[in-house]
């Protein structure tokens, strides 16, 4: 990313607190990482396996956590965290991060990605290039989300996964240690909630579009290109393949498996793993079977005389 | 709205930053829009077509772009964006709007409306009068509420609609170029979500109420005095006429249209559009069909010995 | 609450803009309530009565609202609020409150318990000890919170119960005068709903565990031991006695009684009190019932070829 406004060598080392190497005039123009940085940028390394990389780089100002000698044109930062410093100025000179956001030192935001106000941001959160955060979203630690992202306002990402075991004394929680991954162009509608996985990852495969108010639990698994619509809760463990179709309210309780292609009516309870097909029901079964059953009791049940 | 306690000339202009024209103790007790302002009241004017009536209008102090000669007895404040101003005066001295809400300085909120922490306005909002907006209601640019309307905490106003075309590459998104409307009188129960419309707006009529979870999809038209209990969803396009009461938990596909006086009770699939009536179950039946396959079905069934 | 580097008396006076009498040095090593105070503490006290208890209790720090002669080796800040300062203190050296959350002065926060960023918690709400509140959550007024108490992100506890009269000119609302009451270790979902009580309280009792997206009404008592899946919506005024477990989108309508121990299958719709048992379905009946009245409508309709 290129900064609005050039900066000075000085005016960024006083940003960050840091001593520096050069021209206190020396222009800073942006910021990149290593194969795509360019004259004027900054680069940051801090692993000696990666300092020639960086120093003989196109950047021509390194963030680096040693003082080593500085190549002639260049400049240096020395930071004793360059990671947590190039974060720093990431969300200084971002235009798309809002005031008011919260976010973890420790995240990592790509480039023109949009967090708008109010946005909570855990620790050693990934977020790729282009997304869209909207307002009062709160994504818990150690999520990962792809590029081209949208995940409107009031949803959650990570939350714990609800596992207890019941003991005399009263319920004892699995603790959570899996997280959530949202692969590239997932859409999250408003207030969905996404359980972090208590072994694995709950994952959200790419292109896949969920509207407003969907629920899912820890360690569940969707496919690619799935359509899932709003209020339709899907509870933990499931494996959900690709291109499955899932309308309104729908409810799919746990361990279960859904074939690739299914279509899930709305409202349907899924009690069982589905076989390619559309279905429909609670308990579920198969579309054409429930709408049967509907007319028969219509025929069987109606007075005969009105 | 009158000031808790009066301003001078000066403290206003440094307020704002902006050049004054008059003494600079001069009295200014209050802000109001042209058609009610009293003397001691601060106007704003910014096309010149108006220029002359704000300046004879009973407003003593008057905010405008351009240093015109002073009234005999009044004062003017000279601002670049006389509208950007009039806002920020709004919000310093309004005593009903949190200090950590996120408001653009686009939106115009009306007065004695209460914005509670933590909630986020987009461009362009409008908020009409005596309207309470609890903590971390997110409210998407462009939508309209009227006056005396509530949002409990965590709903969201004008997220994208849901609207995919299926192509080889993935879903392509519909772009929504509508908004929402809440009219007079609405009350929306915590967490719930209005999608903005795709092409027009989607609109909950005057004096409506709406419980907790409700999710209304893109487009969709509710009447007036409709009551709808927590978890309903309801899909895009539909048209709910006025005093319609739906119970919790029910789910109406799109396109439908539900007739002025209809009730529909808890956990009903409405699959097709409904004249007036009272419905229950699903796929979709009278309530008293319902009850009576519900009924047939424990008789046909019930062991005989037990 | 000991701090966690030592203070002394003048710049605890200063945090707080208050006069004090002692040695500007004078040590402040924490603070607590008088029944478990310590040499090094602070004590607050407010009224007449306790002054006398207040300066010879172990603190050695008394923060009153009055100039009282200052015991040997003590010291005093004077405050014209000392409840009001004392949470400021608890607010300024608890590492476990986001400086993003918006807390009401009149809140009560007990010990290690963590406020995550973007919380808003109202006035006179009490939260115990080591309760974890995720970011984004909404507490409204006067809400109860015990101890060992987790509230994941953008949950809300005490919106208006969903109670209208219809009357001519429009639905009349009535005022929710009640609260939220959680017991010590319950754990909240993410994006849950619990509305206030509109005459009593809505209670979540001891150890009690909801997922996500939960909606409790205005009134209801949940009683200890419950473990209620996601989505499920619980309507006003209902009694739910200890041990029950209700699964995935149950519907519970308002005014019901359901006993110690039922199970309730997942989007059964509750429309009748319950004796202990196991049900499913809606209308709700016993969960064999359901069972085998699915199985017989698969008989009877199944086409005899195929």
């Amino acid at each position: 990313m290129k900064f609005t406004t050039p900066q000075t060598l000085k005016g960024i080392a006083e940003l960050l607190n840091v001593a520096f190497v050069g021209n206190p005039d020396f222009p800073v123009l942006g910021m990149n990482e290593i194969h795509v940085v360019e004259k004027g940028d900054i680069v940051f390394v801090d692993h000696p396996k990666y300092y020639e990389k960086a120093l003989q780089s196109k950047a021509t100002t390194v963030l680096i956590n040693k003082e080593v000698e500085c190549p002639a044109g260049k400049s240096l930062l020395i930071s004793d965290d360059p990671f947590r410093d190039f974060n720093t100025l990431t969300k200084h000179f971002n235009p798309f991060i809002a005031a008011t956001a919260s976010i973890s030192t420790s995240a990592l935001i790509g480039e023109n990605t949009v967090i708008q106000p109010n946005v909570f941001i855990g620790n050693n959160v990934k977020i790729g290039k282009n997304c869209v955060i909207h307002s009062n979203v709160s994504i818990y630690d150690n999520c990962i989300i792809g590029d081209n992202v949208t995940i409107h306002a009031n949803s959650v990402l990570g939350s714990d996964g609800f596992y207890y075991k019941n003991r005399p004394e009263g319920f004892d929680k699995l603790i959570s240690g899996g997280s959530v991954v949202l692969e590239d162009y997932v859409d999250l509608g408003a207030s969905c909630t996404i359980d972090r996985g208590v072994t694995g990852n709950t994952t959200i495969g790419e292109g896949s579009k969920l509207d407003n108010q969907v629920h899912v639990g820890h360690d569940t698994l969707i496919g690619k290109k799935c359509l899932i619509a709003a209020q339709t809760g899907i509870a933990g463990c499931t494996v959900i393949e690709d291109e499955v179709t899932i309308w309104g309210q729908v409810g799919i309780i746990s361990g279960l498996h859904i074939e690739k292609g299914t279509v899930i009516m709305a409202q349907t309870g899924v009690t069982k793993s589905l076989k390619k097909g559309t279905y429909y029901g609670t308990p579920v079964k198969e579309y054409r079977q429930t709408l049967r059953e509907s007319v028969y009791l219509s025929q069987v049940t109606r007075p005969s005389k009105k």
